[in-house]
């Protein structure tokens, strides 16, 4: 997986932030060559394809200061240092819906941007939701708003743009799938 | 789309680079608190499923500095200043690939990581292609090697982690859906 490798001459570290970071590579290019690269680093997200005993699936709107609008997406969080993917996954799916599931199982994982970020984003998907007896907090700058719904009205939303998002797009393809429709 | 609406108090930008910028935004949320908001301005990309007329796609292997390893991908590249994404899909299925298509047809666009980056990717898919005459130079800075695949192909390369690209996984799925399979 070395094909066409960059080696890097030189790593200016620019940014260092709560979630991201950036730095600035000089690189020698396959022809000889040297070029740019800038680059930024993120700790990974996992995201969750949450169905409900009746076949519904669980969204959530949140703002998105990047994009200045709300956006409707599968629940998705990202990784504490240290933390197994499935772990996270657990986390975010109590916090953001009040949900918890003992069936979680790995879809497949993805760079979400591989020509500037490293970001790789975990999909699982659980079933057999079970509502929690006492919610769980979420983080103290994040708010969502919860909603269940059926693939056909997931597919209008994607329709009407409230669905804009890799992770959720890919996530009802992946439903149509399973659902045989 | 503005539930949750956080309105900037401050932004300070970072860096202005050749691809990206970064800013960093005060902001104040919902709850009356101020939060910090670290965001990437990218041009926005397009990518291609592009289908051959025996039903094999076509994908590119390249190497991405930031994940450090090379990946295959759907065709794909960036927006220039301006450009509508049906002509950067064009030019970049051209460039990557050696073949053109008079059949684009717009499937989806989606955010790649709407947490922290404001990139929108357009993807197209584009049929009865056609071997350009004479091949277009890729960018001075790209190296690509053209595969043509099927379906089955494409998904033995994702479990072996060879595909790992958020709009690939989401090609690969469009394309089962499509071919009803």
């Amino acid at each position: 997986m070395k094909k066409f490798e960059e080696k890097t001459i030189q790593s200016q570290p620019i940014y260092s932030g709560k979630v991201i970071s950036l730095k600035v590579d000089d690189v020698s290019l396959p022809n000889g060559e040297t070029g740019k690269r800038e680059i930024i680093n993120h700790p990974g997200a996992v995201a969750v394809i949450a169905i409900t005993e009746n076949n519904k699936f669980l969204l959530v709107e949140q703002y998105r200061k990047a994009l200045e609008r709300s956006i409707i997406e599968i629940p998705a969080g990202k990784l504490e240092k240290g933390e197994e993917p499935i772990v996270t996954a657990r986390r975010e799916l109590e916090e953001e819906t009040g949900y918890t599931s003992d069936h979680f199982e790995f879809v497949q994982a993805f760079a979400t941007s591989p020509g500037f970020a490293d970001e790789i984003i975990h999909i699982y998907v659980a079933e057999k939701l079970k509502k929690l007896d006492i919610p769980v907090d979420l983080d103290e700058d994040e708010f969502v708003e919860l909603m269940e719904v059926s693939l056909e009205e997931a597919e209008a939303m994607v329709a009407d743009g409230r669905i804009y998002d890799a992770k959720t797009a890919f996530a009802i393809l992946w439903l149509k799938l399973k659902m045989n429709i």
